[in-house]
């Protein structure tokens, strides 16, 4: 089986793929849009991508991806993302001056690194940064545990993200959809019609069907400033019958609506 | 009159700030902390922030801070954002290795870098690495046109952003509150109770009184993996008698709510 992820060796997205599918091969990518791709074409069986984290909410590219595409969600799962600030063997605090990361990580260790007299470079993933770091002693970067063992660095400072409940959630996308288990989850995404109300008449049919939500987020849309769409998930399979009316219900108040998958329950969410 | 922004000299929020409060006097800041500090103290009369792009969604930061801050939003804008990528007089594209940008602006110009072979510096305002681009003609940074003109630099490209509507709206905050203009929005955060169908019910007394809503936005609560406050901005001014009572029946199903402010219409939304 093979999965593919956004990043290099030891990145988070790694990590969940080998925590979801164990003793799989994993794929490395430099793009989100790479990952897509292998799923799309049958290079890969599975991607594994990022779609919401505790401290910055949604992560908007692979979730505006994961919205044009024909690949649906067949798994969801999260990880505690601790990350350390790595460096050469023999560097000292003192020698730093840039420190690599993926931009998510930036934003996620904004407070460690105000205090810091370095210069953060938003990098595709700070595992791809290692062998910079293994040349030079004032290159620094961000990543996880995995990444000093896997590379030979030491681990200059742990937990430096800024809240200590940092967590990130993930999305496995496949060409298939996903069976009922008896305890699923369903995301769509959808566009209410431009009147007064119309989100209100579109949540309607979850309440009347006692459905439980567990996310509602707007999203801008493309090119339309300050017309939003919006992602819910909630309890329930797609092909469940009383899922398909709520859908149909829904549908009426909506210009566009679209399943984005059915999975297995794996992340505990609170019902609103 | 004094007006704070976050940014150097020729920042898009010192633009905002110019165009919404004429022939002010404008104080930059390091970071939006210190912006907030210095309307706090009375330093300065009014603070800009931007709190949402039409690309990526809710500016987390700001936004943040507003909600924990006692100030109240008195005025909003919105800026059509042009990126350009700004060099020294004598670099040539090929000299161009390193890009300074706020991460906002990198984020909003991810496409055109990819296709660049240079590194993203993160940097607190693309307009602080001005002195750093005319020392170097390897430096480049990401800003407005107003910034090669200060800082006589050249515009090596315009509108490097990956839309073409690229919008920024912004937030004055103030210490005190604004009357009723006749034509104005309010914005709450809430937090509902986490019972299955609170967020419907909370929303009803918006339906029942016919008030239009033209944004519901989800933010994670730090610290609390999976759980959100919601930002809701709507027609009307807090101090009406019609506002006051769906705000008092909105509480009915939250665990908080807070007022961030009422403040006249001036950048045109969609009723959802």
């Amino acid at each position: 089986m093979k999965v593919s992820f956004q990043g290099d060796r030891g990145a988070f997205s790694e990590s969940m793929a080998l925590k979801l599918f164990k003793g799989a091969e994993t794929l490395s990518h430099k793009t989100f849009k790479d990952v897509f791709d292998s799923v799309e074409t049958g290079r890969a069986d599975y991607g594994v991508i990022p779609v919401e984290n505790t401290q910055t909410g949604r992560i908007v590219e692979p979730t505006n991806l994961l919205i044009s595409s024909s690949l649906k969600i067949c798994k969801e799962g999260a990880l505690r993302i601790r990350h350390c600030l790595i460096t050469r063997k023999d560097a000292l605090p003192d020698d730093i001056k840039y420190v690599y990361a993926h931009p998510e990580a930036l934003a996620q260790c904004k407070g460690f690194l105000s205090g810091m007299d370095c210069r953060p470079i938003s990098w595709w993933d700070g595992a791809a940064a290692a062998a910079k770091v293994r040349k030079d002693k004032t290159i620094a970067l961000i990543g996880n545990e995995r990444i000093a063992a896997l590379y030979d660095l030491s681990i200059a400072k742990r937990d430096i993200q800024d809240s200590k409940e940092n967590m990130t959630k993930f999305f496995v996308i496949s060409a298939n959809e996903t069976d009922a288990s008896g305890d699923d989850k369903t995301t769509i995404m959808f566009i209410t019609k431009h009147v007064g109300g119309a989100l209100f008449d579109a949540l309607k049919p979850f309440a009347s069907a006692n459905i439980n939500m567990t996310r509602l987020e707007s999203m801008p849309i493309k090119d339309r400033p300050w017309e939003y769409a919006f992602l819910a998930e909630f309890k329930g399979h797609c092909k469940d019958d009383v899922i398909i009316s709520v859908i149909d219900n829904i549908k009426e108040h909506c210009v566009s609506l679209k399943i984005l998958g059915s999975y297995p329950s794996n992340v505990k969410g609170v019902a609103i």
